[in-house]
Order: C-alpha cells, then sequence, then structure tokens
C-alpha cells in the first residue's frame, strides 16, 4: 500500500462533472489499496470573479483581505469533493490549508511555508479517510489566512507529499505532461516520460508554464518525485526526478518559447565602473526581474546595454531606469517589444559540445536573427523577434531531433 | 463615545452597491464618536447556489462538509466589506466565526455558542479598527467550522454584543421593524417603536419572520437591547427590550399569521389513561413539534384528538402516528391542509380581560370559523381556514384598534 497525494488544478475540478470524474479517480487510485490525500484549486473562474468584485470596491485592495477573500475559492472546492467522494461511498473529510497544518509566515498573497504538522491528516489517513486539503492557502501563527502566491496549490501538493512522507505526487492538469515543445506549435512535439527537476525549472523559467517554478524548487530540495499528468484521461504523463546518468544521453530535451518579453537598450553609458551596475540597482529596488544581459563597447568610451525583462515589468523598468539617466550624462533609453526568448534544454548539455552551433546554425538556415544570447550550464537562451518565434520553435526542435525518442 | 454592533442581512449585502451603502452607515456611525463591530450574512442567492450545488452531488449531503462550505459566504461578504471600508479610508479588518472566538459544540449546522473570547475584538476595536464579523459561523474546540443554523447570524450579532459588552445592537434587515401585522395584509398596520423580548418571541413563533426566536431568546437571557430597523433608509425601527410597567397599557401589540400550518385529526382513540400519551410519544420520537391540541370525548368510549404542525413536518408526523395507530384498535388519521393560524400577542393580556371575547366577535362577524384555540399568558392563537387569514388578519387588527397608536 502506498500514500498518494494528488493535485487537481481549477480546471480539473471547473464544474460539478468535473468534481464527480476528480472523486471517480480518487476512488480508483483508494481501490487499487493506496491512502489518497487530495489537494485542490479554486474552480476555474471563481478566483477572477473575487478579484473582479473586490477591484471594483478598492483600486488595490489590502493583501490580508485579499487572502480571506481569494481562500473561499478552495474551501467550496473541498467541501464539494468530499460531497462527491461520499455519494460514491468513499469516507473523505475536508480540510482548509490551516486546518491540514500548513503553517507560514506573514507575507499575505505570498506567503512561505514554514512548517506542516501532518499529524492530523496522517490520523484521518489512518482511519481509511480520504482528505481533501485546500490548496493555496495557509495560516500564520497568529491564525490569520494567508495564500501562498501563483501556482500556490502545486506548493502545498509537494509540501503536503512532503509532510505526510508520500510514494507518489501526481500533479493532474490540462495538459498530458511536459512536451519536448508546445504541441499547439510544433505539432510533432513529444510528450516527455521523464525529467529532472532542474531541467524542469529551466522549461518553467523559459516560458513553459505547465508549473511555477517554486513547487519544482520545494520538490527538488525534498527529493520529492512527482507526475505531471491529466485529469481528463488516464494516460501516464511526465515523472519529474532527480537526475541519473543515462539522462545525460540525451541532449536537449526540450524547446521552451517565451513570449512575455521585452528588450531595453540603454546606450550612451559612460564605460566607466559603476555606471552598469547604477542601472541595475535602481532595476533590483524597483522590483524588475532582468533576464538576458549584453553590453557592448561603444565609440569614444560610451557603453550600450542591453537587457531583456517580463513585458508586464516593461513600464516599471522604464521609469527605474529613466530615473537614475538624469544624473548619467546623455545616456538614453529605448524598449522594444515584440521579442521572444527561446531556450533549448537539457541537463546533457554538461557533457556535451556544439549545442550553441546546432541551435545557431538551424536559426541561421531560416534567417531568423540572434539579438541576444544567454547561457546556464542546462540551457541555451536566445532573443529572437516575437514574430519568428513559432517558426524557430519547428526548426530548432527538428534540428535536435526532438520528435524522436 | 459608544460601542456598537450593527448586523446587516443577506439582502443588505446583496450586490457591491450595497456592499457600499453598509460602508457609508458603518463609517458615518463610527463618525459620530462610536466604536463600531459589524455582522454580516452571505450575500443573497450565494447560500442558495451552494446548496444546490451539493444537493447535485448528494442527495443528503454530509453536515459538516455543508458547514465547510456555506461559511464561504459571510467570508466572502466580511472580506469585501473590509476592502469597501478601506475605500473611504476607515481602518477595517475581517473576522472569520472563528478567528472572532466563537466557540460552539459539535453540533453541525445547528451548532450552538458555549463562548466567545471577546479579547482580540476588544484590541482591535481599542486600535480605532471598525472590526467586520462572519455571521452565523463558528468553531468548535477542535478548530472544525460550525453554523449556528437558520437565522444564525442574528444570534451572533447578539452574542458578539454580550461579548464586548456593547452599548447597542442594530439589526438591519430589509424591513423597517416588526409590525403590527404584515403591511402586505393590513395596509394600516403599523410600525411598533417598542416591543418585549416576550411579545417578539411569541410573534415569531407565531409567523412574524423578522428574526429567529433563538436570537431573541439569547438577547432576553443577558438583557441586550436591541434595535430591528431597515438598511435602506433612516428610519428608526423597533427597539426590543424588557419590560416595562407602560408596556401594560396596550393590550394586544400585534397581530401575526402563520399560514404554514397542517391540522392532524385522529379519531376513534381509546378514551383511556395513555392512549394519548402513545401519540404524542411517537411524535417526539419522529421530531415533531406539535402546536395547539383539542381533544373532545366522542362516543362510546373513543376520543377524538386533534392537533397542529408545521407544513414541512406533515408527513413525517404521519408515518409517526400511523405507526402506532396499528397498535390501537379502530383508529383512523386524517391531514387537513390548508389551515392557518391567527395569533394576538400583547404583554398586557396578563392583566386586562376581554380579549378572547373581543377576538371571536371579530372573528364571527365575518364568519370565519374557529376550528382550534390555544393560549399562553401573552397570546391567544385560533386555527383557521387558510383562504380566510389575510381577511381575518385585517378584521382582528381593527377590532383592536392596532392603526392608532
Amino acid at each position: 500500500m502506498a500514500v498518494v497525494v494528488q493535485k487537481y488544478g481549477g480546471t480539473s475540478v471547473g464544474d460539478i462533472n468535473r468534481i464527480k470524474n476528480v472523486a471517480n479517480r480518487v476512488k480508483a487510485t483508494r481501490n487499487a489499496g493506496n491512502d489518497v490525500l487530495v489537494v485542490v484549486s479554486a474552480r476555474s473562474g471563481v478566483t477572477n470573479r473575487l478579484v473582479s468584485e473586490a477591484k471594483t470596491l478598492h483600486e488595490n485592495p489590502d493583501e490580508r483581505e485579499m487572502d480571506m477573500l481569494l481562500t473561499v475559492g478552495e474551501q467550496e472546492t473541498i467541501a464539494l469533493t468530499a460531497i462527491a467522494l461520499h455519494a460514491l461511498d468513499v469516507p473523505a473529510v475536508s480540510r482548509t490549508g490551516g486546518q491540514a497544518g500548513i503553517i507560514t509566515d506573514h507575507e499575505h498573497t505570498r506567503a512561505r511555508i514554514l512548517k506542516i504538522d501532518g499529524h492530523d491528516l496522517r490520523d484521518q489517513l489512518a482511519k481509511g479517510k480520504v482528505v481533501i486539503v485546500a490548496g493555496f492557502q495557509g495560516v500564520n501563527k497568529e491564525g490569520q489566512t494567508t495564500t501562498l502566491g501563483r501556482g500556490g496549490s502545486d506548493l502545498s501538493a509537494i509540501a503536503l507529499a512532503v509532510a505526510i512522507k508520500a510514494d507518489l505526487c501526481q500533479i493532474f492538469t490540462d495538459v498530458e505532461g511536459v512536451y519536448t515543445a508546445d504541441p499547439r506549435v510544433v505539432p510533432n512535439a513529444r510528450k516527455m516520460d521523464v525529467i529532472t527537476y532542474d531541467e524542469m525549472l529551466e522549461l518553467a523559467s523559459s516560458g513553459s508554464k505547465v508549473m511555477q517554478p517554486r513547487a519544482v524548487e520545494f520538490a527538488y530540495k525534498y527529493g520529492i518525485n512527482f507526475e505531471i499528468r491529466s485529469s481528463f484521461n488516464n494516460n501516464t504523463g511526465t515523472m519529474v526526478k532527480g537526475e541519473m546518468e543515462s539522462m545525460e544521453d540525451v541532449v536537449v530535451r526540450g524547446v521552451a518559447v517565451d513570449k512575455n518579453q521585452a528588450k531595453i537598450i540603454v546606450s550612451g553609458l559612460p564605460d566607466v565602473p559603476g555606471s552598469t551596475a547604477k542601472v541595475f540597482n535602481a532595476l533590483a529596488d524597483a522590483n524588475v526581474n532582468v533576464d538576458m544581459i549584453v553590453q557592448n563597447i561603444a565609440r569614444a568610451g560610451k557603453a550600450n546595454l542591453t537587457f531583456t525583462v517580463s513585458l508586464d515589468d516593461t513600464s516599471r523598468a522604464k521609469k527605474a531606469v529613466s530615473g537614475i539617466l538624469d544624473s548619467i550624462s546623455r545616456s538614453s533609453v529605448k524598449i522594444i517589444g515584440n521579442i521572444a526568448k527561446l531556450s533549448v534544454v537539457g541537463v546533457g548539455m554538461r557533457s556535451h559540445s556544439g549545442i550553441a552551433a546546432t541551435l545557431f546554425s538551424a536559426l541561421a538556415k531560416s534567417n531568423i536573427n540572434i539579438q541576444l544570447i544567454s547561457t546556464s550550464e542546462i540551457k541555451i537562451s536566445v532573443a529572437i523577434d516575437l514574430d519568428k518565434a513559432d517558426e524557430a520553435c519547428r526548426v530548432v526542435h527538428q534540428a535536435f531531433d526532438l520528435d524522436k525518442s
């Protein structure tokens, strides 16, 4: 008998029939001889409705009250899921995040999990019950309701799997798993059976939106293997786990494209120590994450600095940089949208060479201009024109033979 | 400076604009120099929607899970109300029933309040904050969410007023106060300025649905005066309080009609000790509340027993009585719906005579037949035909000059 954590996202519990489907799947897992702990999100649509009501009342609603408001979403789902299981004669009991013993810090809307007291959860499982826990939420030490921020339900599932020492953690979602590329763009993209935490993290930060990096990092830290799979069929998904030697045989695992990028060019910076630091300090103060960075030496002791930021951060980034440019004479800042970042990812890169050459050749053959390059141990990213992004994804996918297993 | 508890029901917070109105009223009360604790219900419609979803999944959903499900209704309202107050620059903080320290027993869906730890609430008020508490809900000693049953938000308000030693408790609703009769039936019915707990209790149990008896009883027990008034205007409402001598000058205070009644006739009962007790024991075992009772001696040592029950209890009552009739030979049970109960109520009845005569004469003059009679110290009730109920209400209201103050 195994202890299994199953997490179902907002679309998987989106309406009453889908909640019934979830109940059937949980029952089947339990009938196969497992103890099952279920983590559910708010039904899709509920959170958006509540956020929009709050914004009608106040353009910048209080974060504590937003946590109070939004946690009702999962609370509805846990109760309805428990009732759906009862209808199938499966003993089940629901728990809010706080009741499940998920203790967080005080940072409303983006709290961090401090600890989980899994005592009651293990007791309920030992009594033969399915336990349904509200994802995304916890309480701080004063008993105030907190939320874990975007993707928080995945984090809840992984953290609960750690707390109850689960044998398996399954993340049910509306996709079949992790693909070598976005199947809507690359028709012959292939679902991967297995992927390392590192690769998953690089893919997530490169625009593959299957899962938030925080949950992957947490799983990595505690060595929890988990599976990403679809709640709409019985196909096996993608297993995310620690590295094994054989994984290095495949050099490139996947191609990810992030279309949510803008390029910022700061020109005419004095080429003296400290001027670049000033720019990035200003961006850090404004809470802007900078991704790729290139600095060129220009004429007459002036440098050009180019970097990419998330499209959402563009205006904040421009404001921050413009603010300090006043103190650096004759510099200027220019924003270029319509940028996409394409990344190839694979742990095998560490021990193989020639990846960059293959990537650049494939893009050159298709006349796709590379504007910026950045690399990590297991990733190469390039910034390209947004309108070439899909084509680039297809030719790179082909160049690395990713359609073949 | 006074401490004021204000309770707003489901229609008073029914949409975003009404929540804004509530916020404005709370702000005005606070600006007048008061500390304000607000109790709110679920927005009208929310509870019904959730109940219907649960019933789609299970015809008889688990009570613990129903409490988990339905408490989201008030949780939404407290957060939105706090946000609406922030938009008016009023410091405000929300509290679920559990966070407000409302500790109940373990009876899900109908829990009783065991105690309220008002410590945090008083702290927040002392900091100058408006505190918004979710009505209808509490937690038991194990931290499980419970609800207080129908009308529970009124009970929450009264109990919180006791806990924080409030000077005034205002129950805002969609009617202007307590009337001498239902104004939809009796156009010249008059709003009463003041009414005693006893009268309010008798009116409530006689079909005047302004407030549930439990909340009134709680206020009575702890001597909390409260006002029932409209959230849609600034008119003063009806003050509910302990008895004062001058109140006896008015003999009849109001007329209430309960149209939710059925009459049950058990005929041919052996007129021997114990046969009536058998009937009522069976009804008690089936949890049926019996209201008016009349027993006639019939021919040949057989008695007829007639009583009224709530329409909702009819089939349970019939089943219970039929079950024991098998053991009492040649008895039969008959149910007659279409019954209404009309009651006249007033503490002055204790010291005045002739009330029954006035009541019976008024009905007789209009050819309205009285089927059953029951009396308490401050009430006389009669069962009449349902289709005569409205007319009866009008003639009785007139006979006691209730349109004149």
